[in-house]
């Protein structure tokens, strides 16, 4: 069976930047950007699309916007969308070992995959000052744009999966990039998948 | 500064054993019921008492059990053994590098050591595993056990502490030691803490 690192992370706190450099130490396929594009092709919804309705809710009212966009079955586009990046998701567990950062895929995998499951998380401090410094300024605060995001991610997985986002409960290994440093996060999960 | 490792646990985690070792292993102490005794000789509170209120209200009642037992000034026995706990805690931690195993310390000594905050956790069926190898059958179901103790660990963290028990984002690193095998938390711990 094929081998799946998922990474799970706040927003700001390199947890893509973490999936990156372990999936290069081991030689490994990352998808993110990239499973957004095959997700696209193979679901026909735009690229710009998905990106805003792929991994989170489009506004922050928590619930009334996952319900929001029904039709009278309760059915979304996004359900749509949801069952596209299990089935891509799926699908490449299924073809290679690899590193997924995000889209729930340890919700997805639980059953089908042997995966290792990380949260990625640090202080609102350090990820406000990550974002300025990766992203620039914007107009809205940065640690505004940072408790917006986690909790549209937050409630897109509870939502999908219902399970708690954030729990440490639900993951073998949960690592405050902020405190421990990038490159000390690459190595601790690398050196979990090789042994 | 003195440098201290704090272990936050589910019950049945191993959480106090990876403490015990990851102490022998850096050649610091580690508190847990050794903690218990200097409280009781402190305080003067009976090690009974102690060993019963210590960390967790006495019965799985939720916030009711916590809020018992005061007197017109909302004040409890229990408060007593908080502030006696409090101040063990950070005079351990001004007296030397250690591990403190529960207790809250991770809390207590936020503002005033430099910590390595830690939560241990393992799914019910390990834990459930556990706990029968370790300490035998009783009349009570194990998962009934675990989850009863969790849920006191729990409540009285939030009560004492204002944040939240077994939230990924409140400890540096949380493992899953069902998973990951105890030695592997040992490890990963101790090699934070020496490097």
């Amino acid at each position: 069976m094929n081998r799946v690192i998922t990474i799970s992370r706040q927003f700001g706190s390199g947890g893509r930047t973490i999936g990156k450099e372990v999936a290069a130490r081991l030689g490994i396929p990352c998808y993110d950007s990239e499973l957004i594009l095959k997700i696209a092709e193979k679901s026909g919804l735009s690229k710009e699309y998905i990106e805003s309705y792929g991994e989170h809710t489009p506004s922050s009212s928590w619930w009334g916007n996952i319900l929001a966009d029904r039709d009278y079955n309760g059915h979304s586009i996004r359900d749509d969308l949801w069952r596209v990046q299990h089935d891509i998701i799926t699908e490449l567990a299924e073809k290679e070992s690899c590193v997924i950062v995000g889209r729930c895929a340890d919700y997805i995998l639980k059953d089908t995959a042997d995966c290792l499951t990380v949260f990625i998380h640090a202080s609102l401090e350090k990820r406000a000052e990550r974002i300025v410094r990766l992203y620039g300024e914007s107009d809205e605060k940065p640690e505004k744009r940072l408790l917006d995001k986690d909790k549209r991610r937050k409630s897109y997985y509870q939502f999908y999966t219902d399970s708690e986002w954030g729990n440490a409960a639900n993951y073998h290994i949960a690592l405050d990039s902020g405190e421990l440093g990038i490159g000390r996060c690459v190595s601790i999960i690398a050196d979990l998948y090789e042994k």
